[in-house]
């Protein structure tokens, strides 16, 4: 940690500085810049609440921490890139996988047969709602246990693994009987006893940034799964809160090669949630997959005008074709096959 | 809701949109503009989803809800304000309650001390952290039902109601059991289970804002709590999350008035949390004062530097001593006390 | 303009309402809701500033204008995109220009050098800052007309067209004289005695979007531009400022998207800028081509680590050309060239 | 500066970084942490750009700039708060000034019936916009130099200091022919040729922050005019962009501890603009009396429905004079009149 003292900080704080610093257990290092002295601090761990209260201290103008608050997700410590593998799709390799399906798994009809289209058009995963956190009370809450069973039922009619979200710590194990994957979305992120409990299990977590997390943050809260023992974490970007309404989110696309140059875990994009609305759901995919993306979860419905959520910022299953075929291009383009 | 047509629509996007709406529900009134054809549409509830995914249809612009998300916090609904009762504590009228007590539960010493104090400061009631969600796995994580019975024991010498974070839903009951009050944090604000939960008791429930909530969003996450039959929501404003870091969140203090416009329920102001910084919590305590807010929440350690969490922007007992006194001048120059 | 009314309003406040707007023009059509009335106003331009105060009123919840502040950029009144022709390099085609060079011109030597440069990695234009904006008076604010007349240098010697920026009106024609288009950069968005100046002349202007300019207000200010009549205008999307700090700014690529349903200007991206590190600006412009932008501007520096400004996100020629080399695989895949 | 290596730097990379160092004229200081390698770098002034450009080498993680980019208006450079006077009316002591006004001139009659209005209510100053720098191109832009004539004649009826908005470097002269001091709005914070020829001008200036400004930049910006001699600036929250739209924009008000903690010079607050609506400007005014406001700036206008601009958020004349009561026992309470 550094210590930047004020200009013109008395001789008295820099010792009581250094005296605090030496009591937690550190070793002082004393720059004297032209302007201001600057102490850096050398040697423990786990002391950061500690640190961060020096910044308080008489004469000291901030405190900057150095060391990052992630390690296990961190590429500093495992350079090479993990590839998480779901079933035989692999996550963070040359093959980009797309995930799709409805927001909400509705009726077994439709789930099998959005489950079949996708597949159809080259999709590695499917997708569906269960238990969907939603804003309002009012409005539709997922079918819970028997939408997991749908899910199940569609994965062995088509093979396809099946990925479905999870929002309460006390429904881990039911998902886990059904799902392949476990899906936390943007306002779990912080939800630590759910991401605890998501690192006890053994199967791979898609973990969604959410809408007002940093990018330091984001890898923090993957580390609360990683530290569990579960090193199956992928990352989702799916846009920020900001001023702009014109679009549900901001998808912050640049998260990907921060991610990739601060992490070993892969990162996807999920376009649908950031658009809002389905004729920027294309386009956002494919500066996904131009940009570097490990993987791409896509909102497709049979009759979006229809659908009992989502259903502005869903595909049609010929508009989700047509774009499969046009990422393929673009994943040719920069070495990769989707 | 109104459908908004773009500039030169065909009739038969229009008569598209009126029998999409007819087959909902709705039925459709034309005003034709200058400019483009507005349709405004009447007469259904909790069809929200798929009046949005009108917004998408061909000739339409975009569609604009009227309808508020949430009814049971609304002014419009209930017009005089709640007052909530916390074991006589009353939020929402004449007096100004001040919540203060440390960040988390360290120890018995540290935690009675602290509730003394403050309470011959003129504290209305004691705050302290059991359950302690933390960005980093790393970082002390609180002293779990331990905590709940140091608070316990420190209303019990003292006197003073207590409240307490709970952070998962299947800890409810063993918080009802030793607290007065229910926190939800910031970063609980659309865990719905939890909120849910909450709903089901008879304990008033302190509700954070998000630090990326809107103040709809935030009246409409207190519906899940009210509308499972448990009245005693208290709002409470403690920073958003913006580009500015010369505080730990930007305190939107504007929130008060407009909450008080929109809602009956109490507001209240967390000035430790929005600053992050203990010299600019008196500052804001004073502004929350002077604008209205229904309550303050103030963390106060008696040793901040020696703090587990938090230390940076908690007060001494010294400090908080001296606040109070300027808070009750600032009280009465506007007809409240504190 | 529609005007929604509280539940309950009285039939008073309606009345005052339906007079105002009479009196200012309006014809007022009432709808009467399930739970509260909305009426809805047709018939005036040019009266936005009376017709926001009605939401004031007595009874009234909100007021929601209809019409777009922007016209003349808008695709409901010119639906065919609009090709900006810069000295025979045509931005909004098939084509998709790139414009590159040193964030400021440092010497003739420096600025000739990088324009050969990146004319032979196939850069359609040359840019170069003379008039420097920066954050401190105490950085390097440019060479002004000296620089200038190096660009046209750059310009003779290379045949490439010149971009730079313009800050103060009174400058206009001065660099009227030396460049081939005009750039106004992300703080003069809304300098609109600029903007009107540019508007009087008949070359080329690159508008930069503002850090906390919304896509609407984007194109607003371009109003300024085109209703004095100058009708070549080419917005840039360069980032906006959020809460993350590991880019300078965060990309909206969804941008992209958005502005080309709603307007009929061409827009490009500036991945320098967003990125603030030259080891992101690679990819950001890979998603800049696959999401279909109308160009690139890009910094290049001959010795990033000795640039006068901007050095951290400049490429060197080298990682320029390769870059090139991705970029047009990519172009191909999405049918356009570069 | 701090250079921060990654975990496991080698050796070579260490060394060009203070070779680099060197070159520029720095000396290093290399404290080696348990994890790290950090390089202090201690004593040149004015390369703030090359040491950017450092983060970018290789084995680097980030750099740490550690001196502030403004200088003249740090509290470290000057202790004591600077006391601004205009023609007598004194900003940063223990009077709190409240200018009062219109939006817009829009007539003789208008302004000196207000103008009379709020010297009666206890103003300090005229406020009245000449030069209105507006969104969009369609609305109204201002009376110019006929508005200029007819604030100097209010000023002339009722003896109060003059404000007023100027937007264009051009048109520095002409105001200061008929205003006693400067307003520099949001929009032009970072209008930097503005800012240097008020700095040329022995005017107070008052400038506002930008709505997406840190408080470091708006000190930043102050420079440019402090640093041509003119010392009689005034800083003005007014509110920053947020994604909270139940206010015009949200106020900082946590910015005016801020701001006395780093600076010396007087900060206001503009509560008009940063609520957007007239209910809530009287609740905010009151928040910036208690937590130490050195000024206000009010819109009042005599007929708000038929105001040219920002109706909705201006005060009746009646609803200015209860407000000032209310004001005047919050200011006795903390200290100060009004």
């Amino acid at each position: 940690m550094i210590v930047v003292m004020k200009i013109g900080a008395k001789q008295e704080a820099i010792a009581r500085v250094i005296e605090t610093a030496e009591e937690i257990g550190f070793s002082a290092h004393i720059i004297e810049g032209k302007e201001r002295v600057v102490v850096g601090l050398v040697g423990v761990d786990g002391q950061r609440d500690k640190m961060i209260t020096m910044g308080e201290m008489d004469g000291v103008d901030k405190i900057i921490p150095i060391s990052k608050p992630y390690k296990l997700s961190s590429r500093e410590v495992k350079n090479e890139p993990t590839i998480v593998d779901c079933c035989g799709v692999l996550f963070g390799g040359e093959h980009i996988p797309v995930i799709a399906g409805p927001c909400s798994v509705e009726s077994e009809e439709q789930t099998i047969k959005t489950a079949e289209f996708v597949k159809a058009a080259g999709a590695s995963m499917l997708r569906g709602g269960a238990f969907k956190p939603r804003t309002s009370p009012y409005a539709f809450q997922g079918l819970a246990e028997e939408g997991l069973k749908i899910l199940a039922k569609a994965r062995e009619v088509t093979g396809l693994p099946v990925v479905t979200e999870v929002t309460n710590p006390k429904y881990v194990d039911m998902v886990y009987k059904y799902a392949d994957m476990f899906q936390v979305g943007a306002r779990n992120i912080q939800n630590f006893a759910l991401l605890t409990e998501l690192g006890k299990t053994d199967k791979p977590v898609l973990l969604k940034r959410g809408m007002s997390t940093t990018i330091e943050e984001f890898l923090t809260a993957s580390e609360y799964i990683l530290c569990e023992g579960n090193k199956n974490v992928i990352l989702c970007e799916r846009g920020l809160r900001t001023f702009e309404t014109a679009t549900r989110n901001t998808l912050d696309i640049s998260a990907v090669p921060v991610i990739k140059a601060k992490s070993h875990l892969p990162i996807m994009i999920d376009p649908s949630h950031a658009a809002g609305h389905w004729q920027y759901v294309g386009p956002l995919s494919k500066a996904a997959v131009a940009i570097g993306a490990d993987g791409l979860i896509i909102e497709v419905h049979p009759n979006p005008e229809k659908a009992w959520s989502d259903g502005a910022q869903s595909l049609t299953p010929t508009q989700f074709i047509e774009l499969m075929g046009s990422l393929r291009s673009i994943a040719l383009a920069v070495g990769r096959t989707i």
